[in-house]
């Protein structure tokens, strides 16, 4: 690999063997290694085996004793996990790694997938919202996946009780994504066990989740933002204020996605997520026409090649990363003076620091104190 | 009056005696004199009573044979009717004609009023919508109007079933317009006989029909615009598609008035033209706080001096004029000839050509031609 290929902003190559696999999977599955610090190791070490090596010695130098990298015996028992259900690995900057998504600063760099993996190379819109909707929404939402996967679109969504459930069942026959907050294996919530089976042999579920992982609270924005990412639109089809619909979206936005959203009455507080959308800009949907009309040029979309994507960190800890830059300079301060001087708590505070150490943009010094990498 | 004045785009000088106030009814009520016309007639003659005495030999030089002014008798009953009905005439560039509506190119020269004049001078919201609207529809309407009135906003509306009635109702005490299709005198619909009269005590009905006229079809448009003409914004409560009520809210985009409009579900066929308005730029609309956050300043409106309206005349019947101006030179061609290059009908044009002749920009020559005037 040559020097210009190490210092590139460029996806990395995608493994090649099955050790590099193994290896990509481990780095991934390290303690303190997110999709950035992935890609920034990978970068640095030209290999994930190199990553790996290093590891060790790095926390070590951000004063983070007794790091270790994931036991191999813990990848081994994914892999036989994946093998057992059917599950095939798709990693960032592979040809079956879906296109959208990589673009991404926060891509994964791995995915597993159980299904048809074609359905990643088609256009997609993600349908979302409430789990506890309407008849008139579920309604709503199956006549648009059943109309918009009749015209080649696949519908990705959550699994989840409500929209979810009426929009992957409508687009069943077409192509249908289900994007799992939990392990690709773990079905929840367990009334939609017929239909996750279904989209298995149909379509297709993926997870950024180790195999067997239960799903929990923290992980449902993580997933939210491959629904989204994986989408060229995101249609919210009934949600109340204040739900996880409107984050969603607020974060497809963020992602470039188009968002759309179907109205509702003002005195039917089930609307009133999608109407606040609506009134902040989002394009109001009647029917599928409607969502079609937003969708950028296709050519738009295909024909582009792979943007480079910048610095992955996700948002709202770029924002403390970027304070606490600022604050530092060459000279060494105390970690409570950084604190005392930036909008951060000291739980806030600690993984941004360990962030920043693990990227090498600053550094430990003796006694607790802090300064900028020289 | 100095020349300087004659010539100027201003709106005309109000009468000041009754002589005056005589003529200008007179000359509004000819035959062939709009509201442009009479503006552009009173601009030319300096006076309605020179003009008066001009428009006969105007009319036969532009080919209208017989052409009578408004008969006085025909006057004098108007005045007595509007005696009886306790009207009073606001004419326009006068104190106590409605500012917002004098600004537009199209405003009536003269208004007939029942009720409490000094509502004309505040601040005022139109609230339009279906003549049979959903039990919803009404309860919004009457949420809204109640709400905005009490924070100090004339409601203004048309005195029809459904949205109208509920908004007048809501805003009984805190003040309502309501704008009559026929004469000020004349209450349609019949059922809305106590309203009306309600309205004359706490509110105010006005009109720029004659008194007495029965209200017909092609009345409702010219009334709408004065709706909107009245208010800063225009909400659209509950809408079909292609009802009346969008073409009110299209007319007051191009008076430069805020639209807004209550969503429903896309299943509601009421809301259709609301949800129409809403994905074609009207602001949504989920309480009386979403409409006056869109209103603009009212500094902005009220503190500006009232602009000089251009050449007034309406904008479908302007592009017609325009076409014609555009084909016409000063060597004369056959009407036939005209009509054949224009896209209009032979009904269509036949007013659009006396429009033209009697505003002295165009000339008809012997044996049915026309030429641009010399």
């Amino acid at each position: 690999m040559t020097e210009e290929q190490l210092s590139s902003n460029h996806p990395p190559l995608p493994p090649t063997t099955e050790e590099d696999r193994f290896s990509w999977l481990r780095l991934l599955r390290s303690r303190k290694v997110g999709p950035a610090t992935f890609r920034r190791l990978l970068r640095e070490h030209g290999s994930a085996q190199n990553a790996l090596a290093a590891l060790p010695e790095m926390a070590r130098a951000a004063g983070i004793t007794g790091y270790e990298t994931c036991p191999p015996g813990v990848i081994e028992a994914e892999l036989r996990a994946a093998k057992a259900a059917k599950a095939r690995l798709l990693c960032l900057g592979s040809a079956e790694f879906p296109a959208t998504l990589a673009e991404l600063n926060e891509a994964p760099p791995l995915l597993w997938a159980i299904g048809d993996l074609s359905l990643l190379q088609k256009p997609a819109i993600a349908m979302v919202g409430a789990r506890n909707c309407s008849s008139l929404g579920a309604r709503m939402a199956r006549g648009l996946a059943t109309e918009l996967g009749s015209k080649g679109h696949v519908i990705v969504s959550g699994l989840a009780r409500g929209i979810d459930t009426a929009a992957h069942m409508a687009a069943l026959e077409t192509g249908t994504v289900a994007v799992m907050a939990g392990g690709v294996d773990v079905i929840y919530p367990a009334e939609n066990t017929e239909l996750a089976h279904d989209i298995a042999s149909s379509g297709l579920r993926i997870s950024e989740q180790p195999m067997g992982v239960t799903p929990q609270a923290r992980h449902f924005p993580r997933r939210n933002r491959i629904i989204s990412g994986l989408a060229q639109a995101v249609v919210v089809v009934e949600a109340a204020a204040k739900s996880g619909s409107l984050i969603t979206a607020r974060d497809a936005l963020d992602q470039g996605r188009e968002v759309l959203a179907v109205p509702g009455h003002p005195f039917d507080a089930r609307a009133a997520g999608c109407n606040l959308l609506i009134r902040d800009g989002a394009t109001l949907v009647r029917s599928a026409e409607d969502v079609i009309e937003a969708l950028p040029q296709q050519d738009d979309l295909f024909s582009r090649p792979t943007e480079p994507p910048s610095e992955p960190i996700a948002r709202p800890a770029r924002n403390l990363h970027e304070q606490i830059i600022a604050r530092l300079g060459p000279s060494p301060i105390a970690e409570d003076q950084l604190l005392r001087d930036i909008a951060a708590s000291a739980g806030e505070l600690g993984p941004a620091l360990i962030d920043l150490e693990l990227d090498g943009r600053i550094q430990r010094q003796p006694g607790g104190l802090l300064s900028l990498a020289s």
